[in-house]
């Protein structure tokens, strides 16, 4: 541990701004580095092919909670959502790289159904697993995941492409993850209370899915491929709206407008936030682990977008001075705030 | 949790077992993936050029004990032990992404010591910086490294190449991080039983500085390069010269010689060793950690590897069933067996 007299707590700059501080004076040394850090996935550069490549950390206890996540479901889930990152930077999953720690408590038979989800996934989105590592844990289940993606150098989408005017469209609805969260932590409180009483899981078979099982949108890469349209900005959104179209916002040195009743909300989501005495909308901006695109397109391509189906236009970006804002129907306007994780 | 009635502990498959175990049935989909599972790294084939991927997780209690290791040597190690990897590809690392779990006993000054190391490493070893991940954690630190780096496709050393009569060749010498392993271990408990006594390491500095801080043997892969050759098989070693040599003759399908008597051990490893009453020959072979290459080449090229200087010949490679044998100075035969962790 560190013996200087300083010692900032990590709650003082957040996930976001320990990044920043972190990276901020990193320069390139191999011209094969293309992009480093700062955007879904780092891109290397051999020749008109680009490799991009994603990973991601998931521990017990932060990540997931093995009350109810399934181990078969925490593979396929581990394994989509770094699929999702090279999605976002319109580019192909091809190979991925496993790293877990496994405490005595697992036996064989777990480890094989976090693999036949990790399978499962690889199959279904065409990934080779192509390597990794096994190692003991003291302190329950870690998972380290890196996927290698594919894309011609010319389509890769940053986050840093949004011009003023371009429309800012999303894919999917959001909100739905985080309340199948919810769910599961209040019938999870219920159990823990009494072990006789059942889970009510009846009616919101939807959101569960959607944060136990959840797909990356590569339909719609590929549709898009298939009418030639390559987004100005992409991002996943795994922290909720509110942050990523922050993200694509500062890298593009741009504004957004964002219109409240634009936002595409499911009725199981909008039906257990009720229930629950929680708002849908900070549910649907703020959630995260939706898995679905935010991505920015010049209004020309409007109507190509259109015939796509699955995508809403929710916005629009505008230039920096004007900043990042929520329009509500009355048409006053609330500045967004990021999230990403903190300390408390 | 698994609810089946079978719970296999995984003591009894072990590590190598349970990676082959898991990865048997593995069939690749991509045309990029040359190699998969069984390799120091992952190959991905982008037409003359190859991209070599290799991922690490390290996990406090586990791989380091923040007791004696300072942060900054953390971060170094780690990198420099995920380059290795890519070195016993015969390819040069250059891209690293970062993934980093962190208990909210850290501070902000406890991730730059890290990131100090691990920029450190990335300088020296001309790699890039290129992504990764951070997140929270429950139990302390945890960190997932992946490296990529690049070779042209015909110089890529696989572990499968090795053929009865090869040399194997050895750099430098085994047994010394284990040995420096052994004596911050000591001098732990000796602190811990009264925290006034200093600890004692007049004279072991260089087995510490082999454990705490190892440097990946580039300067071998770039000499090898500089008169042209390309060895049938390598590997580095992590896990003790008994596992790597067998990792070879497996997927070799051959077996190996080695000569007791011509492995090489460093006098502070002797001494330490003697002092503490470990056979340092047993140190050697199974202590791990030494991140010195491993590899076999045609006899022809004995000359040629002769006056790089720092690589040893050991032993040479035999037909598969005559196994895999330490041959010890007065001709016996003792059969190596594999390391690898196991839960007990």
């Amino acid at each position: 541990m560190n013996t200087n007299t300083k010692r900032t707590p990590l709650s003082d700059l957040g996930e976001f701004g320990l990044i920043e501080h972190l990276t901020k004076s990193i320069k390139n040394r191999n011209k094969s580095t293309q992009k480093a850090v700062g955007d879904d996935a780092a891109v290397m550069n051999y020749g008109t092919k680009c490799v991009v490549a994603s990973t991601d950390i998931l521990l017990e206890g932060i990540h997931f909670d093995l009350t109810y996540t399934p181990l078969k479901h925490l593979g396929y889930k581990a394994a989509v959502v770094n699929f999702s990152d090279i999605y976002a930077m319109n580019a192909q999953p091809a190979q991925l790289l496993v790293a877990i720690g496994i405490s005595s408590r697992f036996c064989v038979e777990d480890i094989e159904q976090i693999y036949e989800g990790i399978n499962l996934a690889c199959e279904i989105y065409n990934v080779d697993l192509a390597g990794g590592d096994t190692s003991t844990s003291l302190t329950g289940l870690t998972l380290g995941l890196t996927v290698l993606g594919e894309a011609d150098k010319e389509k890769i989408c940053y986050r840093n492409g949004a011009k003023p005017n371009d429309l800012i469209c999303l894919t999917g609805n959001l909100g739905a993850a985080y309340m199948g969260l919810q769910l599961l932590e209040r019938e999870k409180k219920v159990f823990e209370g009494n072990a006789n009483v059942q889970p009510q899981f009846d009616g919101y078979d939807y959101i569960l899915q959607r944060f136990l099982k959840p797909e990356a949108r590569r339909d719609i890469i590929d549709a898009m491929k298939d009418v030639g349209v390559v987004p100005t900005a992409m991002i996943d959104i795994s922290d909720g709206l509110s942050s990523e179209i922050m993200h694509i916002c500062k890298q593009s040195n741009a504004g957004a407008r964002i219109y409240l009743d634009r936002i595409p909300i499911a009725s199981q989501t909008f039906k257990l936030a009720e229930e629950m005495g929680i708002d849908a909308v900070t549910a649907a901006l703020n959630g995260g682990e939706d898995y679905e695109l935010l991505f920015t397109l010049p209004l020309a391509l409007q109507n190509k977008i259109k015939d796509l189906g699955g995508i809403d236009i929710i916005g629009h970006i505008v230039e920096a001075q004007d900043g990042c804002c929520l329009v509500t129907p009355d048409g006053s306007e609330i500045v967004l705030q990021a999230q990403g994780w903190r300390h408390t």
